[in-house]
């Protein structure tokens, strides 16, 4: 029996995302499940409620373009066929539940941070999409590194 | 690899709860897992702020007995060793994190339901259960019968 068929792994790539690596693969393998990568850019104009007094055109282009060079690597180190990366821009729950919806995915995959207090309390990211998920959610839990 | 080394399967004995036996053991029979179940009876006590003015200790223990024995049922169901099987009273969430961290759990796997409106903005135990667990946590989307 093949538990799960499309894995659809949701990632900030952050310094703490490599951490993922390893299980998603042994996962994937186990499923023979094909395999797809998202990452969501939040547009600077969220963070100022759309009302940004100058144009972030240029900045937010070298964000995309760095974002991207970053998939590519991420998607090197994975060293399993990826079936499709998407490096989207949009709010992320919303962008994450809409891949998978469109994909067929039965399984997101999603870093999770053991924050506390106000963090823990506003909610994380891995909450926010399993919140209005279709298909299972898995929330690995990663390990904040030291800067 | 083995990717998980002990699982914790919570779950609240419902009519959905058999929708998780097939997943679990494959994910479990995958990773060459240990297998141990929970399930939280919440006091009847806690729906009335534990200001309660008459003896529900009778109705209690009955409510109790019913859960063991679903909780059996549910056991034989499964046809893979359970290493330990706890029906426990309390906060559910309390609950799962304590017995998770007791046991050295590496995964907790809880059926999901798809709420909407008020539950949704509530939270559901999906939800609860990955705030604050110390470890991986698989959220199974299970589908709500007719009753």
């Amino acid at each position: 029996m093949s538990v799960y068929k499309h894995i659809l792994l949701a990632t900030d790539l952050s310094a703490e995302a490599d951490q993922l690596i390893d299980k998603v693969k042994h996962l994937a393998e186990f499923s023979k499940a094909e395999l797809s990568l998202i990452h969501v850019i939040e547009p600077l104009s969220f963070a100022y409620g759309g009302d940004v007094p100058m144009d972030l055109t240029a900045i937010q282009a070298q964000l995309d373009e760095h974002a991207q060079s970053k998939m590519n690597r991420f998607s090197g180190l994975l060293n399993y066929p990826v079936k499709q990366s998407h490096v989207v821009s949009g709010h992320t729950e919303t962008e994450i539940h809409k891949v998978a919806d469109e994909q067929g995915c039965d399984l997101i995959i999603v870093g999770s941070h053991g924050r506390h207090g106000l963090a823990l309390l506003l909610g994380s990211t891995a909450n926010g999409i399993l919140h209005g998920a279709k298909c299972d959610v898995l929330a690995v839990r990663v390990t904040e590194k030291e800067e």
